[in-house]
């Protein structure tokens, strides 16, 4: 049995506000809570069925997390989803830039870093987190405008890559400036260059624009390669004008990939 | 000013059940009506802001399609989504499969085709037929047990692909079944062969499989080709286990556009 405080504290953190007043955020379903408990995040509490608990009493207790038997009517009014899952922790939000920027100089030049410019829906935000965690992208520069990381929503989407993938916000009209002539700046455009023509073996940062304006005007300055994702519609009644910008980042960080792979 | 009927009618329409007594769907914002305005589908109502009316009169009129002002208030209520738009359609759900098989043979045998096994997302059936627009894939065969194609998510999620490809529902055991020996249908495995290092540029079907599930047991000795999106993940902490399934449909499509473009 929960308190009231208890569950009145975990649902608020819903709510950015809360978030921030608590520096706590939540994450549901099995693989998701395991591969946060497997991860440098520390884990505030974990609040699981009786069964979830018998089965995995081992692994949480190895690390010393506290443990709280829900039952299922207090998990729904806990949980952010319509179906809750057996399991949800609550999870402490690491100090804002946990991590240095990259000196854009030896090693850091021949990676390939991510930058969101404005990203606003929270499923894209996950699962380009995802898609990052995927092909070895470390880390990701996310624009202030963008949707809150620790948005139930975004952690749900991340799949567990939340845990691997290094996210913090910044200003990117900052951050693409230090690295003029340093290291590519790669974005889509309407009038880029084929993807599929240009040498991309190479390490830079790709930058994604909002899902309905694409590269704000203040950044597009700072693209020193533009690239386009070549289309192949043919309908007579027209074609998509656009991809999702989830997707639109698989098929470039995939071409990355590939070339250097 | 809307009648209650007109009101009542619908908002039924987000419920599958009344859009299959009805044979009606709806579509809202600016670009997804304009898109379906000037698709094959029938228009049956345009509900809409005097401001929208003043400026798109004459597209509607010139196709002769029943137009209501709408006040804010009462869009709130027929909208299915959180921040309703200007405009909404409904439309007329066209008779099932609208269109024959194809014989697997001659043209049809170069073109690819994707085939959906049990995709439940919203999200992600819209998405994988605004990828399927992008790069001309005009066919989709879904599993009787995907998500409906005229939920509201869905028609959103498209950004009015919905109204250039043709999607049916079907028992994909059957079209699988036949078209063995005729065309080849790929699916990705976890064992399956490098995508990067496979002959592409051929035609076939795609088969995606469901988003936790993979590719049912029932439809796996279908597919002839087994790929595989090869992963660069590389955490201390692990890394990601899979990508979302309409991520796996962008890469899959663009590398076999990039091998036959």
């Amino acid at each position: 049995m929960l308190s009231q405080n208890q569950i009145k504290h975990i649902s608020s953190l819903k709510s950015k506000k809360f978030r921030e007043e608590h520096r706590h955020f939540i994450t549901e379903g099995h693989k998701l809570v395991v591969d946060l408990i497997d991860s440098p995040y520390q884990i505030i509490g974990i609040y699981a069925f009786s069964s979830w608990i018998i089965e995995n009493l081992s692994l949480v207790q190895k690390k010393h997390i506290p443990l709280f038997e829900t039952l299922p009517r207090e998990m729904e009014r806990i949980s952010a989803l319509s179906t809750p899952s057996q399991v949800l922790a609550v999870v402490e939000i690491p100090t804002p830039t946990p991590f240095p920027y990259p000196d854009w100089q030896g090693s850091s030049r021949d990676k390939l870093y991510l930058a969101l410019d404005d990203i606003k829906d929270p499923g894209n935000l996950g699962s380009i987190i995802r898609i990052a965690d995927w092909f070895g992208i470390e880390e990701i520069f996310c624009s202030e405008t963008c949707v809150d990381l620790y948005n139930p929503k975004v952690v749900q989407a991340t799949m567990g890559s939340i845990a691997r993938v290094r996210v913090q916000y910044a200003v990117l009209e900052k951050i693409l400036g230090e690295v003029t002539g340093k290291i590519p700046v790669y974005g889509t455009f309407l009038d880029g260059e084929n993807l599929y023509e240009q040498d991309l073996s190479g390490g830079g940062i790709i930058l994604i624009g909002n899902e309905s304006r694409g590269i704000s005007s203040a950044l597009v300055q700072s693209v020193s390669r533009r690239l386009f994702i070549p289309s192949f519609g043919k309908s007579e009644y027209g074609k998509a004008e656009s991809l999702n910008a989830s997707v639109a980042t698989a098929i470039i960080c995939a071409e990355f990939r590939r070339q250097s792979g």
